[in-house]
């Protein structure tokens, strides 16, 4: 892809408003200069965009160093159909605690925060406003405008750079529990291209297990140990019939297009009744994926010229020499 | 444990109020009949009150069955020391749509409910008020008791049974997406005085990996395989240092006065840096654990035997008649 | 291969002369009714009438039920290039007690034996003929005819039959110690077309473990595992460089043109630095090979085209319907 | 052990008469100098002295890393109860070809050999004899003896050393095929006393597969690397009724005394219906086991007072510090 100038039509999806941390991983992305940035307000309307066409790619958390996998995006790739990552960003998380300006931290007896946030800063308000009220909002940004509109909220909790789109002003900075919170971000699109590997690539997976036979997972990750790929994210989540049924959305280290990691993922399909391939795409941190030499791409391909020696009767095939 | 009547001062915590499926939860323990049952607002509440003594036991929803481990309570159970699971408890999750009484479902415009009950309802919901507004609520009954306090929501999302407490009228019922969801509780102790086996038991465990070495994870998963011991649950959690390191919740089949369980319960301890041992209690089911002979608790006093008789050179120890 | 008529120059070599079991295994080939049969003195000749052409196949002994792989042949096997097993023969193994005309049990007091048969006799020899001496022999056969060539021996150890072949007399039968043992022969041929698949086939390799790290031997059974490859033989013999270093001599059951013997067989390539194929032939017991459903031919062929049409962007190639 | 003067009676078994290979390994025991030494025709023999209390101990040859573990040997070892191995001891094979005084290498037409011995100077007397007649011997000395007992043959193949004990010319020196052949012995006694970890021992075990059932092997290799344990030899033998059911006779790297290794021993127990113990000793090389620090002593012993903290109810035992 290059970053040539987008026609108008061109779209990204991104759950908005202006500031939030998702904004902040769209701006990673250079293909999105000078497009149409879409504001959406939940994972399902992103990925409906791209599905129906209206957008060409929509940016979605898919991962937080704290909380974990984000369920909801994790179901929604689930269950829509055709779609792939085409990369992932990392955006360091961190909050400040804005007011109306004029107010201060002494004034602040109700705070407004999403949920998550609310927990991830809950040490430091529990700290500095231990008397305090709490009601929840939809989004980040939705807790901070709130504060322009009537709410009986006195600050909210809300990501750095805030004040760049509404006129409030920051009673406190990085009062987070953790200081080195990372949110994982996907750019999800409906174009099945595949990008060129890179020699640090992940690829994303969800499995399902066949059945609840003992052992179902360990053979599972022996598709992965017996072509040495290793994985960067196994994650559980109820398949949803019944209880104790799970399928896993996995990262692996690696590219589709390496021969360790196709052969891994024939082994996969092989094993399970439901394998979802959502892409194969440069990993964020860029740092190169370690091969040891057993599973390079030329032991692959010296196997199977030696089996097809041996199938198709080429001469001395019988051993190597 | 006998349900002999308890003195006033005998306490369980759950989340409250009256009217959540918490509560329904509690409703199931024997134990707890005639004893205060103490309303709290969160996990961390109801865990405080276990380790201060305030309470003898609080009830915690850890699993959905649509929605997966509940990861508040997964780190909650992980970072407080001491916490003994005594047993499970299963309870359908359904809701109804509640409003004052009076109001029509053509009356509906704005909808009050929790996050995960309007997440779990939101087709229903979409389909019928495809018009509506949103606001969030910090529980399920709060949105429902909102609505008697001046709230702009002319409508609640709420459980059933809710009417018993609050003066509403039911608009329409069981308006899940997912009519079989059901919800996993467990009641937490800081008693560590283990149940006795039943044969129809679960031990949990959470598991921390050793380090990101590829194929920790399937060689955590051969200390169950060789020992012959089922999982019914495997979560990953992040331990938060950094993106990608991980620690596991397990459920595993069976007790840990089982010698199988124990068994791998020692090489599990071998083998992690850090194993927080939850407790060993009665499935909510009931379903007894099916052991193949070979890992029979005689199996493993049989094997001990033998290898005792040869260390302590008893004679003919050196093989089987 | 049919049984057509052998031109004068078509040649099978065996361990002769006429009378071993090794000829009564080769009166089980069809093809080789009518050509002329060579009689060798032992494994290494009747390799290299094979690989110089004088014989178009051999048959050699491979393994016993009692004393099991026959080290000499295994090794040759390793050792001599271009070779490929076309079939296996059973043939039961039982000896008999034979003398010059006219001698009684009573008059024996020397016994010539070839040392194996002499070791699958002793049991009965040792209670009737307890003051016996003992001279070893090169074969079966010429341990008989040594009796009519003033050998000082009163008796011999020989296959049944002997006495088609030799004016000898009987002097007691069934004189093994196990009544049930048998041989396993191989024919090979320096012919690498492959015979087709029955359903009820072995493929033999030689493999050699890359080194002597801990757990490379789980490391290659593994490959087979994952593949739902079964073995049913398995041998370890010394590389010979140094102790400790081992090849293994491997039957697996099915065919290299079974899609998951083929599978199994590159992993294998892939792990190790050595891979003899011996080949592929059908079962002497002809016992059909139980294959799972997971592991049926269409289930590779399936994972492939489900590869194939991701890796070359195929339309709707994301996930399954 | 001390090598105290021994009073007439005890006596060791060996392989004779004096000169074999099998003299040499037991001049290599401390214990045995001033012992009486019994010379023995076969394995049978030995084990039969050493079970009788006729000797104290025997010492029998168990592999060559050229030709493999001696088969005869792990059957004896496999049907005799009660034996215990004491120690091994490595001897370098080599060869010498002998002949009576005067005779020249030309004048040889007849090679007297024990069939093994033939077998590893084969290359060697096939390019210098290439017309010679070969006639078997029961052992190497024999061969050896045979040439000053009116035998048909001109010369012997032969230990070095021969001369020592015979009136015989060395006609070559060194004329094995492979130079670096060297034969492993261990001594067996009825003794069940086990002898003190040193640091870097073996322990022989014969092992028993449950049934036929696939991946049985691995499932017995993985008690192995579940606990860190490596094998130092692995070989199948047949159980003997019918084709296709194996026993392994394994040498492991550690004592019975060490946590891992008594811990994979009880896996092992459990695993197979029939596992004969062979004793822990120090090995020929003295080359220490390295262990890395996940299964040391230490962290078994940790493992099993944590459990034993939990299951007992102690204090403050739900978790680490």
């Amino acid at each position: 892809m290059t970053s040539t100038p987008h026609p108008d039509t061109v779209s990204y999806s991104y759950l908005g408003p202006a500031g939030t941390f998702t904004e902040a991983a769209l701006k990673q992305v250079p293909e999105a200069v000078g497009a149409r940035w879409k504001s959406v307000n939940n994972v399902g309307e992103a990925l409906d965009d791209v599905t129906s066409g209206r957008s060409v790619a929509a940016m979605i958390a898919i991962e937080n160093s704290i909380d974990g996998g984000v369920s909801v995006t994790q179901d929604a790739l689930t269950n829509t159909p055709n779609l792939r990552i085409l990369g992932e960003y990392l955006v360091p998380v961190n909050f400040v605690l804005v007011a109306r300006p004029g107010t201060t931290l002494a004034d602040v007896t109700t705070v407004n925060a999403h949920p998550v946030a609310y927990g991830q800063t809950r040490r430091w308000i529990d700290a500095q406003l231990p008397q305090h009220g709490y009601i929840p909002a939809t989004s980040n940004v939705a807790a901070a405008a709130s504060l322009l509109d009537n709410s009986i909220a006195d600050a909210a909790v809300a990501p750095p750079g805030i004040t760049e789109h509404y006129p409030l002003e920051v009673l406190a900075e990085n009062i987070a529990n953790n200081q080195n919170s990372v949110t994982r971000f996907v750019l999800v699109s409906s174009n099945t291209e595949l990008p060129e590997p890179t020699g640090a690539d992940k690829t994303s997976v969800i499995v399902e297990l066949p059945d609840n036979a003992p052992g179902r997972l360990l053979e599972m990750l022996e598709q992965f140990a017996t072509r040495g790929v290793n994985m960067s994210l196994i994650e559980s989540r109820p398949i949803g019939d019944e209880l104790g049924r799970y399928r896993f959305v996995i990262d692996l280290e690696g590219h589709i297009l390496d021969e360790r990691v196709a052969d891994a993922l024939l082994g996969l399909k092989r094993f399970s009744p439901n394998v979802i391939f959502l892409g194969s795409y440069p990993r964020a941190d860029k740092l190169a994926t370690t091969v040891t030499p057993r599973y390079g791409n030329d032991v692959f391909v010296e196997a199977r010229d030696w089996l097809r020696a041996i199938t198709t009767n080429e001469p001395s095939a019988t051993r190597e020499p």
